[in-house]
């Protein structure tokens, strides 16, 4: 017998019918001579609720309240789902996150997991039951229940999976990991399988089904993850460790992010105190600045490009007033039709020349390239926003997507 | 510093305001020097709600499941009643049964407590914070949540008043006790104490604001119950140990009960196999005989009457008729019209002529008793139900209720 962990999301979850569906499909896993332990969140917008009804009462609810409010979501889901397979005929056995002991620490509400103890579920596993535990949650030392933060099912899942030394089924409401969004570019091609840090590369870039932390601790402990849909019955992506000199593809995945802005500066006097001080000031209202690029110093005078969330426009603006009164001389510039493009591949370690192609297929298109970082398995660059889809379609045909 | 025990049941913290006016309440109750442990049920209908949706997965849910997914209802309670508490600037803290370790035995669904640890309590009490606790649940053996059964939160504050040597007061949707139905009487007074005993006697002939259970908890540690409105500031009722000898009040309550039915058997050959074979038949289908009166045998044939909850009518009537095949010779009548007349008194033991005063005043009245049953501090009668609303008001009057 193999032990298997899935996991299903909310929506998964989120009706009577759905429920009995996700019991189907875990009866005709088991019946493939699987041991399984299945993880679940709470039913559609059960936690979007709750937090709503918190805030109605208390306008910063107390953290460690806050997460015993939001774990009872799971709770329900995990009882319904027990009571699902049972009326279908299988022995099946909830567990909340205290209960089967995910020892987590940190704040409330943004826990992280310590270790889990797998007494319990392989105890049940052995009795031929089906062991339901309730993601997203866990305990710390004072016996408190807390949660993980977003993402916190898929790392429960894939932390189960970790401890069980078993892999982890995703499943959710897409059918699996697209090298570039379908809604973009109808042609894109479903990737059979993808690496940890090409996955992380892709999320990080706001294109990833899942949230990074899983996929840290499945590259930690080199669990593979399997994600497919919930509701049809095809093969999905699965995320396991890269191959190293892999003959594939260069390029796993093209990514197009909308909601930034860029902002330039211009003839900065060169000092790193005035550089530093000016960044500080965004860094103090929690603005996130992503790429930055530099111009090397000409007179003494510098230029400074960076990104920032659209959303962070109005203290962006008032942040540049305040430094050009210091500064009457220097220029400031906002583009908000921009878009970042970023390409993603493993590949790219072993074959030269994908950046070349990738500048090459831009300028074929005649696509400006505003600005230029890289990793060692990406390539991000700015493009005006009227290129974006030309961009898109042009990357994904260029690198078989 | 007194500790003090309150309850709030599910309509008393309903919504967002009732929840910030339960609040309210509590931090009134503080300032006066008191340390508060607060036990909560279920916001408004949400349990309902829970067990419908189980039902509709599974028309046999396991109880170990329910028990899982009703226990979620208190958790929501206590984390929403304390955030409203925080946000008003007092320290509270929250706690599940299991986490407080309330120790339960028996059947999940109706398990019975068998022990609190007040360590955590006098704790957070000693720390000047409000103790928040979830009513209705508690832990087992397996260290899974179980749930106490009807009347649950009323046992578990009772219960946390008993071991905390604390007095309980419990706010409901009523003002406090009445010796009789205010929409029966609208004359009626509230009771300013009652004994455990004729509480449990009213409770019993479905007069009681609370369950039995409760009751006879505070009975035994001698834990003084009150019983006052959530919403009104005023006195409510106090349950306490009944004063032997005392003068006051002969009668506490009258209470009357409609759905009842009465069958009278005639003419039945008087052997204990026969009866005792047709009571268990009414065992065998689960139908609760209430009042049994049998007339002594003439000429070897007995007379017997009993009352059933009407709902139990049908299956009732099955057994009868099978019952008038078996012996032809027997006379069935069916009353459906009829009502049960109770008055309940601990001054009964003491006085005398309450019955007589009692059946004097139904005779007055031209109300004729059908049945008679008594206990050493209640005597109930069947009377026919258009004469119960004259009854019940000249008992009210008679006994000055």
């Amino acid at each position: 017998m193999n032990i298997v962990v899935q996991k299903y999301g909310g929506t998964s979850v989120g009706s009577v019918e759905r429920i009995q569906n996700v019991a189907k499909r875990i009866i005709e896993k088991k019946k493939n001579n699987h041991q399984i332990v299945v993880v679940v969140s709470a039913m559609g917008k059960t936690t979007d609720d709750l937090v709503k009804l918190a805030y109605a009462i208390n306008p910063s609810p107390s953290k460690r309240e806050m997460d015993r409010l939001l774990s009872t979501g799971e709770q329900i889901s995990i009882s319904l789902l027990s009571m699902a397979l049972q009326s279908m005929g299988h022995d099946a056995i909830s567990f909340t996150g205290p209960q089967i002991g995910i020892r987590t620490s940190g704040l409330h509400t943004k826990s992280r997991i310590e270790g889990i103890d797998t007494t319990k579920i392989l105890d049940s596993l052995n009795e031929d039951k089906i062991v339901i535990i309730a993601g997203f949650q866990g305990v710390n030392d004072n016996d408190d229940v807390t949660t993980l933060g977003r993402g916190g099912s898929d790392t429960s899942a894939v932390a189960l999976a970790c401890v069980l030394d078993a892999p982890c089924e995703i499943y959710t409401d897409v059918e699996g990991i697209y090298g570039v969004d379908p809604r973009l570019y109808p042609a894109a091609k479903k990737l059979d399988s993808v690496s940890y840090e090409e996955m992380l590369e892709m999320a990080s870039l706001g294109a990833g089904v899942m949230h990074p932390r899983a996929i840290e601790l499945g590259s930690k402990y080199d669990t593979n993850i399997w994600v497919a849909s919930s509701e049809f019955d095809v093969p999905g992506t699965i995320i396991k460790k890269g191959e190293k000199g892999m003959e594939g593809q260069s390029i796993t995945g093209v990514a197009i992010d909308n909601d930034q802005i860029m902002i330039t500066i211009r003839d900065i006097p060169f000092d790193m105190n005035i550089t530093s001080h000016f960044f500080y000031q965004f860094a103090n209202k929690s603005i996130n600045i992503d790429m930055i690029s530099q111009s090397a110093p000409i007179d003494g005078l510098i230029n400074i490009s960076f990104t920032a969330p659209s959303s962070d426009l109005n203290d962006a603006n008032k942040i540049l007033s305040a430094f050009q009164e210091k500064h009457p001389s220097i220029g400031v510039l906002i583009n908000e039709s921009i878009s970042k493009l970023s390409v993603v591949g493993i590949g790219m370690r072993s074959q030269s020349g994908v950046a070349a192609k990738f500048f090459q297929l831009l300028a074929d298109n005649d696509i400006q390239m505003l600005m230029i970082t890289t990793s060692e398995i990406r390539i991000s660059c700015i493009i005006k926003s009227k290129d974006k889809d030309i961009a898109v379609s042009a990357t994904a045909e260029a690198f078989e997507l």
